[in-house]
């Protein structure tokens, strides 16, 4: 799987890509494949699994039902220990009955198409799903919002199983972000197996666009963290800059709130590979909990999803509140939107409410009324970012905000 | 430079990736750098002329003045032969006076910044701009919206003697597409001049992300067309599958409205490699004028910048109105928003009011009252777009639209 950090010298590390492991094309990629073949069987298992109950319970000639957790912010809590919000134990049970049968028809089916799916090697969109439904005669979806809840309910029912929507080849419509720096991303054919190795650091001014699924990647990477940067422009610059290089490590471009395969890729590179993730986004409400607190923790109406998704491990790197003062930054007034955001996260949100360098750094803010872009460090220079500020920062990474 | 299509047999073609060509890293490598370098030679003397002609002025004792191309839709017109939205001869003229010192300072010194970018081979996005400003004293801008102005004058000013903004070194803070398939990038390094060989049949399930700015970039290629696809599902599906692979293509995500850098990188690769674009979008007027359109021929307050960003070249595969029919697909009805879309292309649009052919199928898709989405095809199959409706459509792209 994943090569291990290997603590290279640093000038050495920082001078070349990452080796080429000759085994990548050898055992590790048959490796690779098993570990994705295993996962697929436990896929199409745990679908039988649940159909097969409906099917006994048929056979017995009693009523057959499924059970859902609650979707719903109730039944979510936040667990320091595990570092995200977690749905809780409420189950809504659907039996059938003569008012239910087309819902739980539409519902088998889906499992269905998703068991077909992983049999196939192939994946559907939400999209993909609801037309797919057009076939299905009575069991047909008139409306997308319809095939999209019964999707949610079939993924939250997983869920609690250990599988993603992804691993049931449910994905989404969305791209995922730009990755550049210190990464070979090992990617094997869906019809041969054989093992493509995207390196990373051979993408010029370019980079590396993440799929709209990742379960099927493995990584061998030195580098010494990842990097989760919230504009493209400051992506742009790092990158074609090649900070990677001098400062060994991943860049990721989240594009403003990351999207599932953005925060999935970072969560699995950061697991598989045991490097850290430091978040550098603008120094407002929407940044810090919008952005950081999706990227660190989930969603409040996701919450079956963060087990999955979020990164328990990433820390804030910056632009802190602090940062605007230390680097006397040009600042905007903060919005009426920004201090409603940001008292709600004081209120009412579990993850800012437990920790406490969070309250203060918020009340900061709300108290000196005014946000930073990142890019305001460009007062200093264009090339501040990367000369000065970084560096600094990088320096003290046990002084990051959780 | 760009490889020539060479007309290899489609079975050979369509089995290896493009050849590595022995003299991508010799003599074109030297050719691609020696050409980037020539392009910011000529930036760097226009910018010198027009503050030179301010100079004189001033010497002269003069009032100095600046014309810039007055930017609205009353100064635009189409032209077919041409093939984009070009901007008019009238011009705003801005005289150094009492009143208008702090603009046309600020003016010389965007310009200055320009200057200082192309000789370091550094780039700076709007907001970059804008925060660098914030050390020019009394020149420094109070709000972006400010600086935006002055860049978008600055950028009307030298389109007239045909350099982009691109080329100023000003460059969008937003991402580019994905694109995959037989295609070679060849993106010489910003300090060294090494040229990276980009092999975008080497992503995997990934695929290469789109530069913020493209100017640099040189191509290798033996692909029949380039497709520009809307929706990142149909995107991943055809890479998943490797359609480049069959259809000897190129595979370009636009994600909706291509950004800048999209339009830019899918012409550039057209003009470069002399290869078609075809689109294929949803079959909605949103698709239709807003996507189809603003790749076409640019979009209308924004035609200075036509002439480098559009792709005139580009004819729409599809989906078209009659493909509702031809291939029952499953449909929504026209929203009002769609509605009122349809009409204004049909009544005010200089591009659809030129081509009869647009004019019927927008006609006959406001009588059959639906849209229908690329998707759609899903309902026969998941890779019923794979396999049946793209081979066929490609049959006969004599019959595309305009």
């Amino acid at each position: 799987m994943a090569a291990r950090k290997k603590t290279p010298s640093k000038k050495a590390a920082s001078k070349k890509a990452p080796k080429k492991a000759a085994k990548a094309n050898g055992r590790t990629s048959s490796e690779i494949v098993a570990r994705n073949k295993k996962l697929d069987a436990l896929t199409v298992s745990l679908i039988r699994d649940a159909a097969g109950d409906v099917h006994k319970d048929i056979e017995k000639r009693a009523k057959p039902d499924l059970a859902f957790p609650v979707r719903s912010l109730k039944n979510v809590s936040y667990s320091t220990q595990k570092g995200y919000f977690e749905i809780g134990r409420q189950k809504k049970v659907r039996t059938l009955t003569v008012n239910t049968v087309k819902g739980f028809a539409q519902t088998l089916r889906m499992m269905g198409l998703s068991k077909e799916l992983v049999e196939t090697n192939d994946f559907a969109t939400k999209r993909d799903a609801y037309y797919q439904s057009k076939n299905w005669e009575d069991a047909r979806f008139e409306e997308q919002s319809e095939s999209d809840t019964v999707m949610d309910d079939i993924e939250a029912l997983f869920s609690v199983r250990g599988l993603s929507r992804e691993q049931l080849r449910f994905v989404p419509d969305e791209h995922g972000g730009a990755v550049a720096g210190r990464l070979v991303v090992l990617d094997p054919d869906r019809e041969t197996g054989q093992v493509e190795r995207i390196d990373c650091t051979r993408f010029g001014s370019g980079a590396y666009s993440i799929p709209s699924t990742v379960e099927h990647l493995s990584f061998e990477t030195d580098a010494k963290f990842v990097l989760a940067i919230e504009t493209g422009g400051v992506f742009q610059r790092l990158q074609s800059h090649k900070f990677w290089q001098t400062a060994d490590c991943i860049l990721v471009s989240m594009a403003g709130v990351p999207t599932r395969a953005t925060r999935r890729f970072i969560r699995k590179l950061s697991d598989e590979c045991k490097i850290p993730v430091y978040a550098f986004v603008d120094c407002d409400p929407y940044g810090i909990s919008n952005i950081y607190r999706t990227l660190k923790v989930g969603s409040g109406n996701a919450a079956h999803l963060s087990q999955f998704f979020c990164v328990p491990q990433a820390r804030f790197l910056g632009v802190t509140p602090q940062d605007i003062v230390d680097y006397r930054l040009p600042t905007h007034p903060l919005q009426d939107v920004d201090i409603k955001r940001a008292k709600d996260a004081l209120k009412n949100d579990p993850f800012f409410k437990t920790h406490k360098p969070w309250q203060k750094a918020i009340e900061q803010l709300l108290k000196m009324g005014v946000r930073a872009e990142q890019q305001a460090l460009a007062k200093w220079g264009l090339n501040y970012v990367i000369d000065e500020y970084l560096p600094r920062k990088l320096e003290q990474t046990a002084r990051f905000l959780p």
